[in-house]
């Protein structure tokens, strides 16, 4: 499809990327019911490594099986789907290039305790071009002792994907050296956003943040220069502009299952705040079929009709 | 021989694999007594390493030979004969792929205590090439603290592998973060099963479930959905279900000597639940030759009659 | 341009490096209001990884924009412009040459605590090489108990960055086995300038030091020798002299924002000392695009003034 | 010369060697007093690195010398001489060929304590290549915390020593995580032979064993089956058994010190329990050169005279 | 220069050497005022790094320069000038192979504090080529609990060395697992001396040991074969007798500085004792420039005049 305004104004904010990322980076942004808004709804399907196969399945035993959830990120229209290797090696053979894949290349799961918080790398640059992915995934815990472990983990994948013409989607859930709430408050996620900018993702993923504000110095800081927090919408704009002033794609994930009527007003805000988009699995592939692809739909029609 | 269709199927499900890769997994699908029915029946010989050679061996001392497993595994008829490199050293260059040979590449032993659970990776895939192998095996203990070191080195093997078109078989015992009696309970060895097909592997290897719940938030969901958990068979659909809705190849361990009647009790269970075999060490070798012949022999039948 | 004396003469005290080094450290020396003179002032942009987003831009908050930065640098004739990989990443496709780049290649931020402090390697030399940049940089903490890991990266990012061609200016910041004031000690800022020199460092980067001496050894020695500590002119001398006797260039930090006549008074004791020249953050891109643009022009005038 | 029968049958149970391993195998083999007889004995002279300059060579103080033990193990006959890089470097170039050398990969010394028992890697399979060496040693101390490090060193020198055509001797040295008289137990030696054999040592080398059994599941093995234990003939036969049933090369060291009569008698009872041969070092050359030569001579006809 | 009678003796200690290593030794050997004698007197200048810049230079404030340590190195007839990389980076290309050039690979300073007594590596032996140098310098403490790292990485280096023909110098301080007087104990120089040349060290530089034996194993072993250590010469001769029976070159620090009479006094036992020289930093160059011209003659003196 030729390209929209919109898609080529975002895509002049990486202008130092060679032409196989941004072709990448592109695909995304034009496929499914978004495609040429700018805006993204991705699924993503990594729980059954994360949480357990039960944890995640059983509500909706068709989620045990690999090929449902490719087919129901198609059926609902999703910018792409994302998911560890196992999942997209049953599914990557089979359906080639029907939709643009996400290899999240690190994972972690609750059996085991690390001495800090840090994920497994579960797969490689490599394996994505070879399953004929269109980007790679990232987890980092900002906040954790093992960062540097991770940052320089992260530094040495997104040089090769790029070199293989791939961009990098980094999640990053803050945790380690700070409180609970900490975790979601406005100042740590616009840090963790900052800090994915920096070390050069192409996307960011973040929770919505709370308004809570966890460390002192920043505490100071949003006080004396009074930056509205009060609102999910409010807070969703302090976190895109703080990934360089909005040059950065941020998404925001939809964490635990959720009324869907406080999902769907969570998402408003969203839009409203400049939010590009959401990456929503468990409230998604948990509800029977036809309930998860009209609440994918519904989403998307929230980011469409978004300024 | 040609392909069965059930052979065939189970092919289907790795889409994503390498032609070297599929012709080895059909190899092993398609050796001894079970070849074609998409079961297995693998005897495996590394007890001389993880438990030491008195107590592996001493109980029937002709197992001390390295000759004599080899040719006990191609006596009764199994797919594969699976040992560390010392054991397939001593053979591979004199039976020349009369048997598919797995390499174990990674052991442990009970003289040392390391800070985590994890094993020396003693062997590689390179010598897997080089001794003429159909796959090779590794054993992850999910829970532990060294979880990474070994996903990770689990991901280079694999990949690995794969160029040189060998399957991998992941060994997965749970243990580290959790109670004795939760390394074998129901929601971890489902866990442990969805963990090593995410990481990738093609044959999965875990204990048999008991009927035990570990983690509270697993236990939460087993009771909400009244997933069934009372006989082997219950626990083994789960563990199959698990494992990608039935599409990785899942097979069990015998474990500790047991009395033979129990043990056939075991595996019809196990057949009943949709498991794809049985890996069985002390139960075969350790019993006097002809004996081990038929207990092997009598596995198989119950496989080949299971649906 | 024509080379001047004093650039030739810098250039003679690396007699040991290849051309296409020199030629860099040349282009660093020859750009802006200063060039030629052998003086420096350099706009860097790493608070938004190493403080936060709030902290670092809020009070001028058009900072929050790669764009800016770059060009404030060149608005207000600076040498260089240096950031972390993201801020370069969005720039230097866009500016292409307009002003050296100096990519600084290891971050930390405020969420995490490591067992000692070190950074994050977060970008590498062939990053550099890729975004057109004419240095590199990177941070060193003397006195840390990670000193070797820090000390053994920098050596093999100097002798990549020499293959390219790149000069490396090294952030030495003293911390970890020493008092709070010891960080900025009169000794401990000469040792850790006399430590870079000896590490390779083309161009070193310290805080202003203060009349305090934390090692008892050194202080020793100071006394005996009368070493002169007691004006910040005769401080910066003795870093200078620790520096090879002046053969390395040495520039100063400016520090927490200031007020801007304390600051030109420092400026003016720091080229008095024989500084070679600035490295100015905060106290610039925090003001107001004018007043910050106006402040540089006041900081290169006295260094050009000096002698 | 021609390869004896013996010889034959010991090269035929490394079937998956290559013929430059095997052929080293045999020029270790074919050396000396015992050429042809499938035994061995080895002088090895690393307890100047092991237990410093005076306690290995003041007793006879031609020992400070690097020549006197090369010319050592010519002159009585030795199968090879075994050495650390500084000792082999000082007369490889000079004797080029003159005996079979083996170059001992890695070292300790009782100067340092380590966080656990672990030798330093202080020379290569490069190294021993280089040096025209017929075999590589290396030490492992089966029940060290630092097991996998070790076992993986090794993994990878053994795979490397038979690419470039060389067998591979292990030293297994039990401790750690046992008691003092566990270190010699006869379960604990037999096990570290089996380690060593499965690790893919073509030579084993341990000590003798003392009739003491360190583990308890062991211990009701060895009692139920009734396995002899009482003499030392008896306890050399399990070791070799618990080495694939013979087929690998088990060898016993010497020890500290002893009286002439004690060692031979030693030596008598490894020789009727099936090993294959000594490795004698402070018992040879802390005596004076005749006596050594002797010594030396003596065991050699116990073990020419064994069947 | 025609090579005396002496430096091929002391060459053909080398035998398995390449000829570019042999010639880089001869090189030192046969340069300055001791050339072709043997001896070697060394200026090594990496106390700026390891103490400071105030406590090394203030003394003579002209060795804040690097160019004055290698004309002095020059002017008083050295056989060569040993420095970090920053140092002989400041001269090399200037100077270039005016005076063979010693490259120190790794420094270790006061401000920070590891683990365990462990040198940062600082430089390479690739550094060392490109610089013209004709020997590499690595320091080990012998007695760390970071031996295997040290001697690790020192294996490297002499490996990697030797391929570009660059003989290595091993520095050997014993510390950390000994009692302070234990690190100069002549029980504990010896060891180090033996261990440096079993490591592959072609010279080897140790403090002059003091009449003390910290081992009590050793101690034993120097009272029954009565080792004489009341002399300076006795205890040099122990230590040149421990380096292979004298076949490696041994040389001697000179400390901290002292006054003339004391240090010619010590350089007279050295000479004695069959120590083949000294390398003498801050006892040179902290004099004013004439006297410590007039005291490196006066050493070279005594050295050539010694049997």
């Amino acid at each position: 499809m030729a390209y929209t305004d919109r898609v080529k104004q975002i895509l002049s904010w990486y202008p130092s990327d060679n032409p196989g990322t941004l072709a990448n980076l592109a695909r995304l942004l034009n496929t499914g019911t978004l495609a040429g808004t700018g805006k993204l709804v991705i699924l993503p399907v990594d729980q059954g490594f994360e949480h357990g196969p039960a944890r995640s399945f059983a509500p909706n035993a068709a989620g045990y099986d690999p090929d449902y959830h490719i087919q129901l990120a198609i059926d609902s229209g999703c910018n792409a789907y994302a998911a560890p290797l196992g999942f997209l090696e049953a599914v990557a053979g089979k359906y080639m290039g029907e939709i643009p894949l996400v290899l999240k290349l690190n994972n972690s799961d609750t059996l085991a305790k690390t001495d800090f918080p840090i994920s497994a790398v579960t797969s490689s640059v490599r394996d994505a071009v070879r399953l004929g992915c269109s980007a790679v995934g990232y987890t980092i815990y900002p906040g954790s002792g093992a960062r540097n472990q991770m940052y320089e983990d992260l530094r040495e994948i997104i040089a090769e994907a790029k070199d293989y013409g791939l961009p990098t989607i980094v999640w990053a859930y803050a945790r380690g050296n700070m409180s609970k709430q900490g975790e979601t408050g406005i100042d740590v996620i616009s840090y963790a956003a900052q800090i994915s900018a920096q070390l050069g993702a192409h996307i960011i993923k973040v929770k919505p943040p709370q308004d809570f504000l966890e460390q002192a110095e920043a505490k100071k800081v949003y006080e004396q220069y009074k930056i509205p927090t009060a609102t999910m919408a409010d807070r969703i704009r302090d976190v895109v502009k703080s990934a360089f002033n909005g040059k950065r794609i941020v998404i925001f994930s939809g964490g635990e299952s959720k009324k869907t009527e406080d999902l769907l007003e969570e998402i408003r805000q969203i839009a409203a705040g400049g939010g590009f988009g959401s990456i929503m699995g468990r409230n998604a592939f948990q509800r029977p079929h036809a309930e998860s692809v009209k609440l994918l739909k519904d989403v998307m029609a929230i980011f469409k009709s978004a300024p």
